[in-house]
């Protein structure tokens, strides 16, 4: 028996159901499922996306037996709507709509009123009564077939001709509306429609049903590689391989007159996932008028009542049965075509994260799904919750900006944010000294660790280059702050200190906003506030003022019921406060660096130092600093872990030509404090000069190097765990030595802490117990885990730098190739955002094999930005991680999408 | 019965042999075959290499055993000596000596003549009948213990109080040399350094010979890991954990009188390898007279037979026996006591790789060993065949010249050059094009891609900054050029134009000497030559007018007998003739880019194309240049396969802000050639800029965005293909795609290169067959392989880049820390110069296994810096690699080690 690849509907019975979308569509399947279960859905068939896949790949041929089988097909439609396609007295019209895998709203194509000719059409006109209704049906499908099928073009000044007829119609007529035109009046404009397909295209329009009815489904299956539809599966990951499943179905008419209708409505609230159904519906129209625009629709659930009062009760009912069956909020589609209410669709409706959050809490309320089924990602895809965290634009207020409009970047770290435009991290400290309320935008070419203590006073970052794992969208993500990047039609001058685009010119000082949600970039302020989770978590709300918190909060708690991943931050004394809020269980990446950049004098004294002498004294003057700073980190984190990392970035970061450019006088002013001779410091500085930077002297290569920064450091941390447990509170320090790859950097610098921690301890008279590890984050040290773990009581993999390593990709430079890489396909996602688990991963995945086959019982975390990333949480969970560290905001993400993870396992 | 730790020799037998170097290190081992084979050997035993090591760790414990062991190996000493340790009357006086499994000249400790005090001192006497011997072996004895074991040390003015007291008795006593002195005059000395003992010690010379002995055996396993001991293993690759024995043996005295005599010889020339014993002696003296330059030793070959006619005969007759026995050219010592011959040692010898290639070739003809056995990496280490192929200084022109010295660096190229210091690329160039015989000796502080040129047309490269695989030393490499790299000392002012180490300036223009064997640099000329070899294959000298040439010829002969292993040139047209005559066997990799800095106008008009047209019409004028060049280099390397490599380097190697600093209305030139602004120029020079080049935009990554250059580079290779096949002559082009990490990368380019085959096949109405292949180098493209390989049909490691990114380290900026990596034992080597088995190795094998899973019969070679190392061409057989592809000089290296790989394994 040849396969099936076309599947009937209708009558109450079906031949697919709802767990069939992979081979039908999400359309279809549920087109199946509403037929099976008595929904009154018109008849019709589903032609498979192998089909799709079969013909795209065989250059419009179709697998044999489908020609045969939709003949079958279409006479079961025929027996079910006692109609016949093609009849002259009789006639049965066919709608064909793409259906894929997931949806893909309005990127595919649809041909409606299928069978019409100049035969049929006098039939429905003798079936109807209604002559209006049969022209403007046919109308309708000439312009529709001449569009989508026989690809009917736009004439030299770019109008659409099929348009141009009808606005000539209109103003011979005198009318303002397509349904103001009379029968005669439609009917001429079919012969025109008609005049433009022959001259364009050299043939008549075609009046056999049939060939109508293969030309139709053919430009379905073709718009599946349509380029809106491969951009759009590029940008939602869905699998070019899948293909659309094409349906074909009875047409049932909304323009038959005011006893007919059409419609889309939602079960509930897709914004804010409050109950109630909800709509838009036009009385006499057919399903494209509602969302053409030319007509406004109105709201089904203030008027329809009012307009069809049964046809609501119907509608209403249906979709609470709807609801109930799918136990999910329905998205629907629906005519009513004299009184009687039709189905065309029903699918789980998209929604935005606060909806997603409300409606799987509300449904649990209902008893309809358990606290399992609201984790669903289907029902809140983890990054959603991010959302509830930003601070949002009042939407009439953005589009009263409209035409502020400046750009469009990528939008890289999302909130909402406006605010002085300031060009340097030195202005932005400046005024935030002099005023702490101060709203600041940063606007740069691109950052540096250096723009840090401007990035953390600025309310936004906006940059010209850059992607969306340049330096400025991975602290801005870290810090919590609105970002765009890449915004590439801006013009930056440092010297004029301006931001152009085009003849649109800012000054320093000028006000800016940026949403970081969409990457649009606009002149002039925008009002924002806090949501209320933040406010709640900020103290600013108590949590029983805010429904919003209530529900985050409890999804929250059954997340954390079902997950084995525990979730830690990256976070420093600044932020662990936050961290905590958002429900860190301890720190997994403190960067002992960001707070050099506060005592620039005394770690370019250390740099320029010539002996391990004068180098110690110069460190010396850092360990306070640092001992305050782990000490407060501590007292935070009372009673839970916290990674410290040792010193990590190449000394160049803290002294280079471009500082000694930038302050006239520092060289002389530095060689005064180290003791040395202004060539000494300039020939320092060309030392530290590196090519590759990334590949160069840090990590543990400037604690091998410099024994006395390590030392150092080692003492500030557990002097600092001394104090905190004095205080009171329990501490449990872990040290991280940074970029090892081989076994003997780690065990030169974990003798050295271990060291310091028995020095400290004994002059203390206490013992604090502590583990020493490293991060995982060059090839080589995946690759020798098992020799690294003899020494190494903890693993931390630090993907991003594993990702530049393993991939020999740079993520600042990678802005000249990705977004074309990621175009052209040759990459499936940005590496640096989700975890590239065919290489990066399968290294990872040696890597724990390695350490745990010298260490069973090895802790092995990430820490790298991708611990934040949903899908890259998932995969951490499937490696066996113990847990993931990610920038406190992302926590409550890395906490629903562990317990993903862990409910997907089953 | 507890584990063996002494070996006893002597008396025509032996409880060891020469197979137990590992236990009983090379003298002891080769001590007690020579006495198994009835050479005449002073009795005596050796303690293990296993006590050592106990000893090392347990902090000076000896194993259970070792004591009584000793006590019993000593009665046998003294049984076969007929004397006794210790005794009043007929004392036995010991030797201690080190000696390692492989041998550490000079860096381990002795001491000689023990068991003497002031009653055994009377005992000698009364048998020796000689009173001065015996006081000045009993000074000998004090002062060496004094050193050694009790560790006497220099006084304030940092003199040797021994020797301070010496010089004393020598002026009180007025004579010259200390043979001078009476017995006496040693009595009193011997006195004087007791006292000195006693003073710095707080404790009396020791009398108890057992004592002693004690004291001596420990000092020489203490010595295993004095700091002498310790760099010099760490510069030769023996491991530290092997651990030296300890030589007991029975004195024997060659300062009894003048029928005497102590020296050392060589069963041949170990400089040249001619043939005939030869040596220093000296009459009447202890061992270490010869070695400590007091007294001038006569030369054996010389004057030894007239002096000792009998001895003289004696010891030729062993040298012949022993090299019979031994089979390889031997290094012995020896002691005449009155008239008889005792042998201290023997060793294969140390030699050149002049002296190597002639030795073992000799051996062969003499039937002592066959072909195989020649070719073993002890007899000729693969390295030292390089020095047959570089120039070299006569070495009483370089002593002459010691004055002149100015600084030593790291030797990166051998070979010697002069001439003038010349501080730019383009003055080299400048000054080569008005005199093509100019001799220019390129000063930098580092070098790139832009020097070439001026490398090229230099006769030598010395920087002041990186290391020995900085870019200087690569491609003076792979240049064949003399090369010194990071010779700190040296000051250059490029703006005065100066080179200056201290106060020593030379001015652009002035002579310089570069030694690259050694790393010398000198002030002034000092002349050189081409190597015979190299006179020969460039065709300066007939084959049959060279020896050199001729040994070179056959060895290499036998080499390719036995080695699987092919073994490739990484040339381009330039250097493929001399590729070739060093016995390519293909091209492994031909760098495109590198004719592109002759055309720079062109390249840098493609840069700044600003559509895909304009770039399109600048890469067109690139076209013809490539196809000649690669017709070239296909001519040149007829019949064999040439691998292409795909541009590679990112574009800002072409155009950056420094070409554009240093050639002032560059840009205005630029513009003007490419129809640009000057605006446009400097935006796209800032466009092009990167933090981290070695992962940035480079690769197939610019072939994917510039399919325009691909394409042409593509049509270049195979126009040129079809031309030399049409001239007649075999052409197998294999094209390489660099970089990829995704199989998608790989398939998008090979895309394009396929497609300009097929068009230019097409034109020319002919085929060639040929392939797409790829470079392995990053890791994920190993961990990928097996994708990867369902399209390449090559692959070839570029082990330089994969080296840099599986351990996270930038070769041009591992100077800061490598040589403190390599003093700390972080590191075993350069894992620049040899591939890092447990790291980059392990990636290789997933690689290979990966594309062999796909592809069964998958070429694979190796193109990075290794593929001319010894070791790392060891490991590339093993990991079954199919060929090895090196710069040319390294040819005759890769092939030897390839022979010797293969013959390993047996």
């Amino acid at each position: 028996m040849a396969q099936q690849h076309v599947y009937s509907f209708g009558g109450q019975s079906a031949d697919g159901d709802r767990t069939m979308k992979n081979t039908l569509g999400g359309k279809g399947a549920n087109l199946a499922e509403m037929a099976k279960e008595g929904f009154p859905v018109p008849a019709g068939f589903t032609i498979t996306t192998d089909v799709c896949v079969h013909y795209s790949k065989n250059g419009g041929e179709y697998p044999d037996g489908v020609k045969e089988q939709v003949l079958a097909a279409i006479s079961k439609v025929e027996e079910t709507m006692g109609a016949k396609f093609g009849s002259d007295d009789n006639p049965l019209l066919l709608s064909c709509r793409s259906g894929a895998r997931e949806s893909m709203p309005g990127m595919m194509d649809t041909v409606l009123n299928i069978g019409l000719n100049e035969k049929t059409v006098a039939a429905l006109i003798a079936e109807s009564g209604d002559e209006r209704f049969a022209w403007d049906s046919y109308r309708r499908f000439v312009q529709m077939y001449g569009d989508v099928v026989l690809g009917v073009e736009r004439d030299e000044q770019n109008e659409d001709p099929f348009e141009t007829i009808i606005d000539e119609a209109r103003e011979k007529a005198g009318v303002e509306y397509d349904y103001e035109l009379s029968a005669d009046q439609l009917k001429e404009i079919v012969a025109e429609f008609k005049r433009v397909v022959k001259e364009q295209k050299g043939r008549d329009f075609p009046e056999d049903p049939m060939e109508q009815l293969w030309g139709a489904i053919g430009a379905v299956f073709d718009s599946w590689d349509n380029d809106r539809a491969v951009v759009y599966r590029r940008q939602y990951g869905i699998p070019h391989e899948w293909g659309t499943a094409t349906n074909v179905q009875a047409m049932v008419f909304g323009n038959l007159g005011d006893d007919c209708a059409t419609g889309v409505g939602l079960t509930r609230d897709g914004a804010d996932g409050k109950p109630g159904f909800n709509g838009d519906y036009l009385i006499n129209a057919q399903g494209e008028d509602v969302v053409a625009g030319i007509r406004t629709p109105k709201r089904i659930e203030e008027t329809f009542e009012k307009d069809m009062p049964a046809a609501f009760k119907e509608l209403t009912e249906i979709g609470e049965r709807l609801e109930a069956h799918y136990k999910d909020i329905q998205d629907i589609e629906f005519t009513v075509q004299k009184g009687k209410v039709w189905m065309l669709q029903t699918r789980n409706a998209k929604r935005t994260g606060f909806a997603a959050v409300r409606i799987a809490h509300d449904l649990v309320e209902e008893g309809v799904i358990d606290s399992k089924e609201a984790l669903n990602p289907r029902r809140i895809p983890a990054d959603d919750l991010n959302q509830l965290l930003q601070p949002i634009f009042d939407p009439a207020e953005k589009k009263a900006a409209a035409d502020q409009h400046l750009t469009t970047g990528i939008n890289a770290g999302p909130g909402a944010a406006s605010g002085k435009v300031v060009l340097t991290a030195e202005a932005a400290e400046a005024q935030f000294n002099k005023d702490e309320n101060v709203s600041l935008i940063l606007v740069r070419k691109e950052t540096s660790p250096e723009d840090l203590r401007g990035m953390r006073v600025a309310k936004g970052i906006l940059t010209a280059q850059g992607g969306a794992s340049s330096h400025a969208a991975l602290v801005s993500r870290q810090m919590g702050k609105a970002c765009i990047v890449g915004a590439q039609e801006l013009q930056i001058d440092y010297a004029k200190k301006t931001v152009s685009v085009g003849d649109k010119v800012l000054k320093e000082g000028d006000d800016i906003t940026i949403d970081g949600f969409t990457g649009e970039v606009f002149a002039g302020l925008v009002t924002t506030s806090p949501s209320e989770v933040m406010q709640v978590l900020n103290g600013e709300m108590k949590p029983e003022e805010s429904e919003t918190y209530q529900r985050y909060s409890k999804i929250m708690g059954w997340a954390d019921e079902h997950r084995k991943l525990n979730v830690r931050a990256n976070a420093e004394s600044e932020d662990a406060a936050e961290a905590v809020a958002f429900g860190a269980e301890g720190i997994g990446l403190c960067r002992t660096e960001h707070m050099f950049f506060g005592h620039l004098d005394e770690i370019r004294e250390m740099i320029l130092a010539e002996t391990a002498e004068t180098r110690q004294k110069a460190v010396d003057q850092l360990l306070p600093f640092q001992k305050k700073d782990f000490t407060e980190l501590f007292t935070t984190l009372a009673g839970k872990p916290v990674t410290i990392r040792l010193l990590d970035p190449p000394l160049h970061e803290f002294l280079s030509d471009r500082h000694l450019e930038e302050e006239p006088g520092l060289d002389e002013k530095l060689a005064k404090i180290a003791g040395v001779t202004k060539e000494d410091v300039h020939r320092r500085v060309s030392e530290l000069h590196e090519l590759n930077p990334m590949l160069g002297h840090r990590g543990c290569r400037l604690g091998v190097v410099y024994p006395e920064v390590t030392r150092m450091q080692a003492t500030a941390i557990f002097e600092a765990a001394v104090a905190t447990k004095q205080a009171g509170h329990e501490v449990f320090p872990e040290v991280m030595i940074p970029l090892v790859g081989f076994k003997t950097e780690f065990e030169n610098q974990a003798a050295v802490v271990r060291e310091a921690a028995a020095a400290v301890f004994e002059k203390a008279g206490t013992e604090i117990p502590y583990t020493v590890g490293t991060m995982i984050e060059i090839p080589r040290a995946a690759l020798r885990a098992d020799e690294i773990a003899e020494g190494a009581e903890f693993f931390s993999f630090g993907t991003n730098d594993l990702t530049q390593t393993t991939l020999g990709i740079s993520r600042d430079d990678y802005g000249s190739f990705m977004p074309q890489y990621r175009e052209m396909d040759i990459v499936p996602a940005d590496p640096f955002q989700t975890i590239d688990q065919p290489g990066v991963g399968r290294l990872m995945k040696i890597g724990i094999e390695g350490g745990r086959s010298t260490r069973p019982d090895l802790k092995i975390g990430i820490c790298g930005e991708h611990g934040g990333d949903p899908k890259s949480v998932m995969f951490c969970h499937e490696a066996g991680l113990n847990y993931v560290s990610c920038s406190p905001r992302r926590i409550p993400i890395a906490r629903l999408a562990a317990a993903q993870a862990a409910i997907a396992e089953g």
